[in-house]
């Protein structure tokens, strides 16, 4: 019997403990999904109704999730351990579980997001807390919003591990109909793709808040996965990560979509709110505005030049109006194309 | 004084005529800008009234533009001459205009598509019909759509020579305060780019039309650069043309905007119309329904794999239905992913 743990009930866990459980009803192995809720009514209503209704509305989920609310428990046992956090708090949930984790445990990370204070990656706050070498540590990331996912719409995602072996062991757990993990080495490449990707899907809805059009926004991906592309290559990671479906597919299905909790936080950036406003406003944290200003201290570490995020944390900092922003954003990125176009 | 004539008075041809108007008029050297259209009753309404209503509605065009229906006389003396005609007649108005065209002339082609039967590009055409060497022959193309560039959105281009002088001149012709174009010597890539670009925004209409989420039109626009990358690389086209506003810019915006005539195709084709039946609904060409058989084509002359491209014109043949397209689609992209993440 494989053991399966999630921890954090929001949309994204719910949705991926939905496809744990989907793939496994397809398949031979009998599989055990817990998922962890930090609020005890989100258990029973997912352990009585088979729904999580603050996240995912009526959507029935596989009656083999059985959640509760206690953390240890939920790790006791498990052999595969998926971590769906605010990234702000990972570490705090990590030292709480520590001693009950297993060994030989592998640890699946779905949180896109830098640690404040460290500028630490997810899968490097999970090594220095659980001790774990990297082949126990997988990240999984895509063009995957939640809500089309858990409405059984078909996408494809992105299972990286240094350990071809275990990303392969990990795809196979998490494939469902609806949802076609493939598998990549590049663990540092996905991960920077998800992180950044929130800040630019922050700068693509400050656009939509100042009324911008197509052509504007279609500049600000441009550059922004540009600007990415530029941070993770100076971390190590593969180029070719960012034109897959973990750096351009991830970038422009949360650019497009009305559903991204990043772009419509941007939005109301944008329309004149302050960010203590829009924090208020949204239900779930816009990783973006957390991780924005260690994105910027990760790039100036390593001399990169990153407009985008830059304009964005001037946003954020009250230091930059978004009035401002459009031109700003629209002026800087061109540098860079001419410097391409000329082959420097 | 230059002269600049502009042959085509569809919405991209008469915006690019109002960027080159308002780019005059900042600039301290006189240039007279002729326009031509087809139809008379459009070139007296663009001369009386300053504004041309079938394509951009009441948007006021500078007033030292002039418009001709005579075609010899509007290329007659033009040093400049641009073209933004429909890709399939081009060689038939070349031959028409052969012996007026000005020694030294620079033409700058806005066309984006493959002739039909040779499955040339529009710059292969330009030097074959006119017999110009290479260095008179630029290209423009980037996140344009017209509509939003004609009320005066700020975008950025790219012009594209292999003569980088030309492409600057050319690009010091083309500024206005809303219209940044940058240059680039890689005319092969830049075509391919827009070109394709085409077909895949009607395969992204398709995934409309069968309402499939963003995840999935995601998907199908991430492995689409991929396809077309691989093609242009094929031809010689330089890799980096495809992150940059001319690749991965112009289709993001053309798959964002509602205002795509080719996504507005595919969309129909999705929701089940005849390929002719959406040719008779829509007011001007979706240049995709042409050039994809020639994409494809040019593809398999070159061994190169472009399952979005082949997709589409199974559609158009009728040897496809859509109903089968998106799992088709997302399908095959995915082993494109796997073979670059096992690193081969």
């Amino acid at each position: 019997m494989n053991r399966i743990a999630v921890l954090g009930a929001g949309s994204w866990g719910t949705t991926f403990a939905k496809v744990l459980g989907d793939g496994a009803a397809a398949s031979s192995e009998p599989t055990e999904i817990v998922l962890w809720a930090r609020r005890d009514e989100v258990a029973q209503e997912i352990n009585e109704r088979h729904t999580n209704s603050a996240y995912l509305g009526d959507i029935a989920l596989p009656e083999t999730i059985t959640a509760t609310e206690d953390l240890t428990a939920a790790v006791t046992g498990a052999e595969v351990l998926v971590l769906a956090l605010p990234a702000q708090s990972l570490r705090e949930h990590l030292v709480r579980v520590k001693d009950a984790v297993s060994d030989g445990v592998v640890v699946v990370s779905l949180i896109k997001g830098l640690e404040r204070g460290t500028d630490l990656r997810m899968s490097e706050v999970i090594a220095q807390e659980l001790g774990l070498p990297a082949e126990q540590i997988a990240v999984v990331s895509g063009p995957n919003l939640a809500m089309e996912i858990a409405q059984g719409e078909p996408t494809a995602s992105v299972v990286a591990c240094t350990d071809q072996a275990v990303a392969e062991r990990i795809a196979a757990l998490c494939s469902a109909s609806y949802f076609r993990p493939y598998t990549n080495t590049d663990v540092v490449g996905v991960e920077i793709a998800g992180i950044v990707k929130n800040v630019i899907a922050l700068a693509v809805g400050i656009c939509d808040g100042r009324s911008l059009g197509d052509n504007s926004k279609a500049s600000v991906i441009t550059r922004g996965l540009a600007e990415t592309t530029r941070l993770a290559s100076a971390l190590g990671a593969r180029l070719e990560t960012f034109s897959g479906l973990a750096g351009l597919g991830d970038l422009v299905a949360t650019c497009a979509s009305p559903l991204s909790r990043n772009r419509s936080a941007g939005r109301l950036l944008g329309e004149g709110l302050t960010p203590e406003q829009v924090a208020a406003k949204l239900t779930q944290t816009a990783e973006g505005m957390k991780s924005a200003g260690a994105v910027l201290e990760l790039a100036r570490a390593h001399q990169v030049e990153m407009p985008i995020c830059e304009a964005v944390v001037a946003v954020l900092d009250g230091t930059l109006a978004t009035e401002n922003i459009a031109s700003l954003l629209l002026a800087r990125d061109l540098k860079s194309e001419d410097l391409q176009a000329e082959g420097k």
